[in-house]
């Protein structure tokens, strides 16, 4: 997998590439991982990638010579066989989520287009690339932490990404509902305990426990999730019970 | 303001500190951002951080020993008046808005706990942390890149990090309404023009277009938007004009 992002800041992408299971990742070949500086691919004297917006108002725009002249010269790569997806970061674009990570991580070739405080020109949006994603309703001085972000969660499902090949399956999200409480050592910190239930060494009802917690912390904080989590008739019995006595609390 | 980020990757976030407005906001004096290794408050001789989870399973669970620690040598030091929000990164937590960062950008000193593809300890959520946070619904490696958008959001609020202060107000969410197409030179790119109304001169005419431009692009992607968005009575009929002519072209 290669992946290519088209930055004004490429110290930020570079510092994050080398660290943790990015950095890993790509020392063990798994994915190439490259900031491309569109600055130079400006074409002009000064090297100016922007100018004041048509129509007048603050900020500028990003022009599309740089953006597109960028994009072409990581498309002329010599081994690039399919149309990668073109990736503009903005504040418009689809809401990022896991099924769209799962989706992403197929593809051979990710090119991410990252604009700084700034707007693109929207000819780059209609005539260049393939998606637009926002990885969440804030705003943001730049697109590059929602690229590296993107990244981050597409990097990780990529076999061989991650020391334990289960942790990529079993967390949040992945199962549709919230992860259920973890506790480790000391058995008393503070005052406050370990539940009775994680000593009793009895496995059946500590996974028991766990889903129901799992259920419980869903239904508290992300009600929204039940409605697409795979459960099981349990998981239903399980839900109504704990509804009933959330209900029987207030 | 001051921002301490608890982590095991400070080299991951100094490379951000440093970098464009986070960068400027911190030369200028307007944001101290630290990032300070809880690997160094482990209390133990091996430097560890995590254990095994009480109960059994995969992966590796944060200790409380020494994110307890961490904190409370970062509360410790002088000037410390207000007790800062201590906020957890975590897929579990709310899911962060534009307007939670207009809530945090006012406070005095927040204090961010990034994981690393691992569990909390339960009792750190119970007992230390005041605010649990999610960026959205996708699986990440570490708390990192999300500690650095949430921070990202709020250091681009306060006065004088932006060098436009009027940017700040006018982007996507903080109107409402998602942006309307920026276009800038060159007037013909490709065989593409940018409309004609934006070289017309004509400011009124202009900003009619804009508005209903963001109207549009907001019912067509994110019409939930549309629903919490202040809208005038012309916006109002634009947008039910926008809405029939777009059920005639289907």
């Amino acid at each position: 997998m290669r992946i290519d992002v088209l930055t004004l800041f490429p110290e930020m992408c570079e510092g994050v590439f080398g660290t943790s299971i990015l950095g890993k990742a790509r020392e063990k070949g798994i994915v190439s991982l490259n900031a491309v500086n569109f600055r130079d691919f400006s074409g002009n004297k000064h090297n100016s990638v922007d100018d004041t917006p048509y129509g007048g108002g603050g900020g500028m725009v990003l022009k599309p010579d740089p953006i597109f002249a960028a994009v072409e010269h990581v498309l002329a790569v010599p081994g690039n066989q399919k149309k990668p997806r073109i990736i503009l970061m903005c504040p418009q674009g689809q809401t990022y989520t896991q099924q769209m990570a799962e989706e992403l991580a197929q593809e051979e070739h990710l090119i991410f287009i990252c604009g700084h405080y700034e707007g693109y020109d929207e000819r780059i949006r209609e005539h260049l690339v393939t998606d637009e994603l926002s990885i969440g309703d804030y705003v943001l001085t730049g697109g590059e932490l929602p690229a590296l972000t993107v990244i981050d969660s597409i990097v990780r499902l990529q076999p061989g990404a991650l020391g334990n090949e289960t942790s990529a399956v079993t967390d949040s999200f992945s199962t549709g509902l919230l992860e259920y409480p973890h506790y480790t050592r000391p058995a008393e910190f503070r005052g406050w305990k370990v539940p009775d239930i994680l000593l009793s060494g009895h496995h059946a009802n500590i996974e028991v426990w766990r889903r129901e917690q799992a259920l419980q912390r869903t239904l508290e904080r992300r009600p929204d999730l039940l409605e697409t989590a795979e459960l099981t008739v349990k998981d239903k019995t399980a839900l109504e019970r704990l509804k009933r006595s959330s209900s029987n609390t207030l």
